[in-house]
């Protein structure tokens, strides 16, 4: 069983995760798991979520952790900050979306990826943020073990992170979220009704 | 202060009800609380959401109720029904997408209203469903005080619900779900940079 951490702070935004953590979680061979600072994390939307672990006591091996964006992320915790650096250093694959990307930025883990995020400009006073690799203006990038994308690409992030992570074919990834991005009517116009198979 | 409540059951969508949520919650006149069957829900996603209400618990006076599709909406329970049918009684604003709209389907809710849904081959047992209104081939229908929507059109629910509830002028809910659904730079492309005006 692979697991996924999703890393969730207070007011997080819940369209982000959503559609990765459902697609994750449906299938037999993935569990996600939430993990933030606190025990009880509440959305943009309003929706309390009671969180699987508190970070600090989360289990030594995870597979994939999830940075979901919000309005939190200017948080300078130490245990966040140690958190994210064990993760890169041990190869493990992230996504980081929105609020999590200027994190990122701001602490000099996007030096080296190519990489995009909401807006560069706002990162100009980062004193770590000294780019080799390109920002990008696209909705998610894909480089290395990394994948950074804004806040209006939950779908485009979730495409590059299944592909990150080898969770099925290009071409089975690329369908699903066809159909997440235009919807079922269209779905059924360029690819047939997947029900009457 | 107006209210929404969220109807959440057991492996409720993650997806379907988080652009909703977030904008109506995000406004200083509307505030998201959620409503389930027990105090703590899990999605499809593996977030564990602690709700604000039990059903019977919940306030009298609120002004949208939205029915977020998943995986237990075959549950017949009688206090789930007693709030649906009072909420329809009361001419409270309704959206309920997905698997909620099968629920509506099943107990005869969808008969005077237009309205649409997964698939309307599978609501063909149904004795209770006899529609004078249209099953529309539509992402998402607005008839009445009801929003209906497939589970592949979170955002196309949205937009109808907003306008049903009159959130704000046609022309900006347009822009706000345009952004949501094709990205920040088809955004700009279309609109311009809201951060550059």
């Amino acid at each position: 069983m692979k697991k996924a951490l999703f890393l969730i702070l207070e007011e997080y935004a819940d369209w982000e995760g959503a559609y990765l953590s459902s697609t994750l979680n449906q299938r037999e061979d993935w569990s996600v798991d939430t993990i933030s600072l606190d025990g009880i994390v509440s959305s943009i939307g309003g929706f309390q979520t009671s969180v699987d672990y508190i970070i600090g006591s989360e289990p030594e091996d995870f597979n994939l952790l999830v940075m979901v964006g919000g309005n939190s992320w200017s948080d300078d915790n130490k245990e966040l900050l140690r958190l994210i650096r064990t993760t890169f250093q041990n190869n493990i694959p992230i996504g980081a979306i929105c609020g999590a990307v200027d994190f990122l930025a701001k602490n000099g883990f996007l030096n080296d990826h190519n990489h995009t995020g909401n807006s560069v400009y706002v990162w100009n006073d980062y004193k770590n943020y000294n780019p080799e690799g390109n920002f990008l203006e696209k909705q998610a990038v894909k480089d290395k073990n990394l994948v950074t994308a804004n806040g209006t690409a939950p779908i485009e992030f979730t495409k590059e992170v299944l592909e990150l992570i080898e969770f099925d074919t290009p071409e089975n990834i690329g369908k699903m979220m066809y159909m997440n991005k235009y919807g079922f009517y269209n779905y059924c116009e360029k690819y047939g009704n997947p029900y009457l198979d």
